[in-house]
């Protein structure tokens, strides 16, 4: 499905250019693994335009002339994070009877603030179960979207899930390893083409991959030429490894969660994995110093706050426009949910 | 057109209510001045689409359920402020023979950059009359645009504006006293009625007046029933003073610049200020605290990052609960080109 080539840049970073054979609509089929289609992405923008907002594409009369730049400002969504898109589709894809029963979710980000609101507006119960040590203003969120949140021990958390789904019949939402979820993002990518017909890149974050995954599908489905390129943590850049072995490669949670980039501190499973191999162009990957440095610039040049993972992608424009192609380039700021005091220590 | 009923808020705040004999169609005429029509204000929306964002409504997850709030963001026009609106649809107005004479402005604010950014578009001549005090950074914005700055003594603008006016033969473009700029900014107005036909109340900041005017002319003519109040800093009070006294009551520079809300320093002219008797319902005053602590919620809340002039609308949101009617709220956020010092000292 896809040669990879592997670039070193610049003080040791990784560059990693996947060179595809062109995707057809006939190599969707990857193995056993069923690849979201620009049909179900389709469906999930006609389902969650009742709960997410259609964000505009922000011209940034700050860059570059050569490559100007537009940000997709996915962090001025109700719970401050692309999150929402996802959770919604696959919440709206629930039997009422699947929904009257409950969701669960386990995260202490954004994914749990998503399927919490998103819960609430469908009038579903819901469990977000997090990890003991969550700072107590996360906490608060997810409870003011009338979510029970229930405390687990370190590793705990899918154990805990698990068994309220045994117990209650409610239904686990994944953060990313879900075809609906996949979908839910992929929207963004709908958006992007429809604003930008003439697009030539698109940059990403990346972490789990849902994200990514459902953008590319729609833009790979949509536009070909247009290329779509992941950017990642150095401190994590597992996915950045695993396009260049060609295969997922794990890296330790220990290593991954050195990133300021608290968003961006899981790694892809195999049905993500299987989406980038098919539809994703490069990745790039970004030092700590340019993702804070990047935050502030979103702040300053355009009004936006975000949170530092969702400051990656733009970071990738700032600062690998060597190891880039070149032409009009989106960016998307995939939240904005920072403590206010590391805001405040950022600007 | 109107009568005004006076109501004394705490600590001595004035609100003043203005209470409409119904506007209609037959009282767009207010003696001589011709007011800016819905037709008007569509024929710019279909002009400016080419060089002004579409920006949506964001929904507040922390407002108040009984009176939810959408927050209008113009800080995300590409110069960061609605201004483009009105500069766009007036350049856009003059024939191809003006343009290529030039177009001039004195401000030193976000009207001085969208009038650059705008001539800059469509290949026309500017030049942009700022006072000699003004800061370097924004004499450099203006010139990054391609405009021409002219540093003009304390009182001398006007002049020296006029000057070259005569001398280049160039169009004089207003910051707020024209209705080619009202209609521009109206589109804000449509726009809101689109996105929330059933919108209770639409809160403006107020100054010169004309944002104010061309979104209360575009959604009384859409929808009479939806509320459209002013809201306006405590220390620059004088559209409140004129409402409340039925005729324009002039403030001193020197008082109208105590405000930290430098975008709102201008006091209306008798063209906008008739637009307000006809279509404004009612107005609230602010103080500087009260906008410094919005301009913190606004990034912390909504990851916008606004001015102190983009944040009064919200302010009166906020902190007038009492006065204003209830119901389902939008609040214009007008303007994010904020001091970086200031913005830290505020977060």
């Amino acid at each position: 499905m896809a040669r990879l080539r592997t670039v070193i840049g610049p003080s040791g970073r990784t560059a990693v250019q996947v060179i595809h054979i062109p995707v057809r609509l006939a190599d969707r089929q990857t193995g056993a693994v069923n690849l979201v289609t620009l049909d179900d992405i389709r469906a999930a923008a006609g389902r969650i335009a009742r709960g997410a907002t259609r964000t505009p594409l922000l011209t940034c009369l700050w860059s570059d002339p050569d490559r100007p730049l537009w940000l997709k400002p996915e962090n001025l969504q109700p719970i401050g994070a692309f999150k929402i898109r996802g959770a919604y589709n696959a919440i709206a894809r629930l039997t009422d009877e699947q929904r009257a029963r409950g969701v669960v979710a386990y995260s202490s980000g954004n994914h749990a603030q998503a399927v919490a609101y998103v819960a609430k507006l469908f009038g579903a119960p819901a469990w977000i179960v997090v990890p003991e040590d969550t700072p107590q203003v996360k906490i608060d969120a997810t409870r003011s979207h009338g979510a029970e949140v229930i405390l687990s021990g370190v590793g705990q958390r899918e154990v805990v899930a698990n068994e309220i789904v045994q117990d209650k019949g409610a239904a686990l939402i994944p953060p990313f390893d879900h075809p609906d979820v996949i979908a839910g993002q992929g929207t963004i990518g709908l958006e992007i083409i429809e604003d930008l017909p003439d697009v030539d890149l698109v940059l990403v974050p990346v972490s789990g991959g849902g994200l990514i995954s459902g953008v590319a599908a729609a833009i790979k489905a949509l536009r070909p030429a247009t290329q779509v390129w992941a950017v990642e943590p150095e401190l994590a850049a597992d996915t950045a490894a695993s396009l260049a072995a060609g295969e997922l490669v794990s890296w330790s949670v220990e290593d991954r969660n050195r990133t300021i980039a608290d968003g961006l501190r899981s790694q892809p499973s195999p049905l993500t994995f299987a989406h980038q191999k098919a539809f994703v162009d490069g990745i790039v990957t970004v030092s700590e110093d340019e993702i804070r440095a990047t935050v502030a610039d979103l702040a300053h040049k355009s009004n936006l706050v975000a949170e530092p993972s969702g400051a990656v992608a733009t970071a990738g424009y700032l600062y690998r426009a060597d190891e880039l192609p070149r032409g009009r380039t989106v960016a998307v700021v995939s939240g904005g949910n920072v403590d206010q005091t590391l805001l405040a220590e950022l600007l």
